[in-house]
């Protein structure tokens, strides 16, 4: 186990494979044979399937909200705006593999399977304390609410853009109010 | 293949696998134990694994459809009030389960998981052709604009709901403006 199979190595390959062939795919041995090593050293670092897809999903995480923080701005903004910046900043196609990885996790959540029922509802809460002090909300309870509700809408868009397509998507949102043309 | 083994008792069976157990445990030899047959005799009805889930969906779907028809009542409204009326029938616990197998469905879907990836987009297709003539939209293009739409702001709340629970999907029905309290 040399300093070429660090933990960052490993998880930059689970995250390879995640985006290529989902996380279904997702095991120590897949990874272990994408860096060239075996389990152990893969267990070593990730001890569960859980934590090794726990830190692919925070890798996904952290991608989108550098890109979502950039169209954000540095002060909070009024949820409406907020949903209004982030659209087109989801809505590129580069984005779509990882909401793919998104709802792949959230429909194994929904029918109850380990370890994504517990993985979806920690990937929410990070989502929520992430959005929560970007929005221009007073009230602690009315800015969570509305942060539950941007999740929301933005997450049936880019549902129905992962289902019916970019096409679709783009005129839900444009009759959502959410772009101009 | 006696009359107690028709294509209505098998579908039947096969929607009690897919709401105790999700779609992932439906098979042919699972609905022919259930029933008390042989696998050929399923394959005799639902020659394909794509067959059998597509009759499932449809099934599931109709159910949820006449559930709402009776919220919407007679004549097209707007697609606002559609949503308003909408969220309290699809909110009530007990359709918990059928929003589950459809999240798994997209989850497979999202993934590229085969026979899910055509049957999530022809699921989707049959909801926009059931509820297009219910909204008071004129212009047809507008129209299914407007259809899209309010898939996708259901599908959030449900989405929500699914992974954070009722409370947390009524609040952001709340502010946004579909509920009273």
């Amino acid at each position: 186990m040399g300093y070429r199979h660090r933990r960052e190595d490993m998880l930059a390959a689970a995250v390879d494979v995640a985006r290529a062939e989902g996380l279904s795919s997702l095991s120590f041995g897949r990874v272990a044979r994408q860096v060239g090593t075996n389990d152990r050293t893969v267990v070593y670092y990730f001890p569960t399937k859980a934590d090794l897809i726990g830190a692919v999903l925070l890798t996904l995480g952290e991608e989108l909200q550098a890109l979502l923080a950039e169209a954000f701005g540095e002060q909070p903004i009024p949820p409406d705006d907020l949903v209004k910046r982030a659209w087109p900043a989801l809505a590129r196609p580069d984005s779509q593999p990882i909401f793919a990885l998104f709802f792949e996790i959230i429909g194994l959540a929904a029918v109850g399977a380990t370890p994504y029922d517990v993985l979806a509802p920690a990937m929410l809460e990070q989502w929520l304390a992430w959005l929560e002090p970007r929005l221009a909300v007073d009230d602690p309870v009315e800015r969570r609410a509305h942060a539950l509700a941007v999740l929301a809408r933005i997450d049936g868009l880019l549902l129905l853009r992962t289902i019916a397509g970019s096409e679709a998507a783009q005129e839900a949102a444009r009759v959502s109010g959410l772009t101009d043309r």
